[in-house]
């Protein structure tokens, strides 16, 4: 066996990665999922035709609140006048969140001709599509490798009736593996990546990678968010950063990537999600809604939609 | 190709699992670590027969602070009685933070004689390996399917010149996929797995699937620590609790596993991991290092060591 790690040499990100079409080879399956059934595919690049914009929601590392954000960019997105045009798929096969947050716990898909299935639909008329709706309870771990996940998202992109909308925004799990790649392999016209972290420099190490990565798969990225950016005391007003402040400007500018805004941390945040309703929604007067609100616009700019 | 997903049949997932042994199929390679390379089956066996305990640390959802935890375990194992016999595997291929926690960045793994190479050695004789130790810069992302990780993986338990240990802490990924799949099953004799979590319910619905995954692939639930439990302000001593309280505990009664403790927030703990400092050498008398005193005094009745 080649070894993956040696004194000699240092690990090439590039090589032996799966980003370059390969000669035929035994695991051509997983270097190539755009040519593993061209009837799927077509299926594929007609499904996604009909979506305008489709925005990936990344970020190296874990637990920045990925999710949450992706959920009330949907919802502030749907506000805006796209009631009904926008789509939310949770690409987070192990840890599916957004059924939760978003009300939609116990919800499953449902069947429609030609082996088709319908998004299950939340408020506003989202269309949401999420692991969890195909699971028979919250204990069930999907102990899956990486073909077989890449299967799923697949399928996810192929077989839903996702029918027109003007957005779909894809939450993906952290890091830069199987879920991410395929992903950004799969979807024909990709509009960028939006890229989320925590201000800490330990996320910020973790993020830098997640650009790096948009760029290596040719993914234009839209923008940083700086999320759980400092946090007001609600008893005294004391302003503490519990995670530090300022690490996505600075990542932004490290990179020379778009900074899209910061948020604060609230912790009604955490009580919305857990009762499955977002935020921005509820809390039309708060700081953190405004910055979503500001934030929603730079993308706007970036897609040149109105 | 056979739909992953169907209105008709709700996925089991255990279906097409890699838990089970199978015949040989051209995915065999992903499915069976084990037999993959005898030779260097034997090396690990040979490696990790020298190391007494063996303990997984695993959370469902990201960004709960497995790494804080997992370094601040080692660090506290280290500082009482093991000094210079405690380990670290950083497995997470796509995110490894804990050489920045641990004050270790720009250090890379020193070679050996056969090819061997030596994990870098932190404060009080901590012996760490990380895919860190090889990328060329921050910036680098690890853009590999599962099939590479697994081989990286299986590599740092058998190339890695661990010698005699009393306790190796593995920081697993996120999620129940490739990585936390390939360590339980390439590690012979795992003493168990903790899970670590926070306490909102959205996390809970996901660590509940860790702890599944745990028992279903016949590896002992030591225990669940709550982290980020309540948060009180340095200011004004007013207690609040922005990822709520108490999940942990549920969780444990629910599925009926060890519940180890709570870890409060503490914005220190933050600023000592960007500044590659384990909080719990550095702060003695937080409450937060006594949390984890607790913690460490019911593993080691666990692994019944003093």
């Amino acid at each position: 066996m080649k070894p993956l790690i040696s004194a000699e040499k240092q690990v090439e990100t590039n090589e032996e990665c799966d980003l370059k079409p390969k000669s035929s080879s035994k695991s051509n399956e997983h270097n190539q999922p755009k040519r593993a059934g061209s009837e799927q595919e077509r299926r594929l690049k007609m499904k996604m035709s009909k979506i305008k914009h489709k925005i990936a929601i990344i970020s190296g590392k874990g637990g920045v609140g990925k999710s949450t954000v992706t959920v009330n960019l949907a919802m502030s997105f749907a506000l805006q006048g796209h009631a009904d045009k926008v789509g939310v798929l949770d690409a987070d096969i192990h840890g599916p969140c957004v059924p939760k947050m978003m009300g939609l716990k116990g919800q499953k898909l449902v069947g429609g001709p030609a082996g088709m299935l319908f998004p299950v639909t939340g408020q506003l008329g989202i269309k949401v599509v999420s692991m969890d709706f195909l699971l028979p309870s919250d204990e069930a771990p999907v102990i899956w490798r990486g073909p077989l996940k890449m299967r799923a998202i697949q399928q996810f992109l192929s077989d839903i009736a996702w029918g027109e909308l003007d957005f779909l925004f894809i939450d993906l799990p952290p890091g830069t593996g199987d879920e991410p790649l395929s992903v950004m392999q799969l979807i024909p016209d990709m509009d960028g990546a939006i890229i989320v972290t925590i201000p800490s420099e330990v996320s910020q190490v973790v993020v830098k990678k997640a650009i790096t990565f948009a760029r290596q798969l040719g993914v234009p990225v839209i923008g940083i968010i700086e999320n759980m950016s400092g946090f007001v005391c609600p008893e005294c007003g004391a302003e503490i950063d519990i995670f530090k402040v300022g690490g996505g400007k600075k990542i932004a500018k490290d990179l020379s990537a778009p900074y899209l805004g910061k948020i604060p941390i609230d912790p009604v945040i955490c009580i919305d999600s857990d009762r499955g309703m977002p935020f921005v929604a509820e809390n039309p007067a708060s700081p953190t809604v405004k910055a979503f609100a500001e934030i929603v616009m730079k993308i706007k700019q970036f897609l040149k939609v109105t």
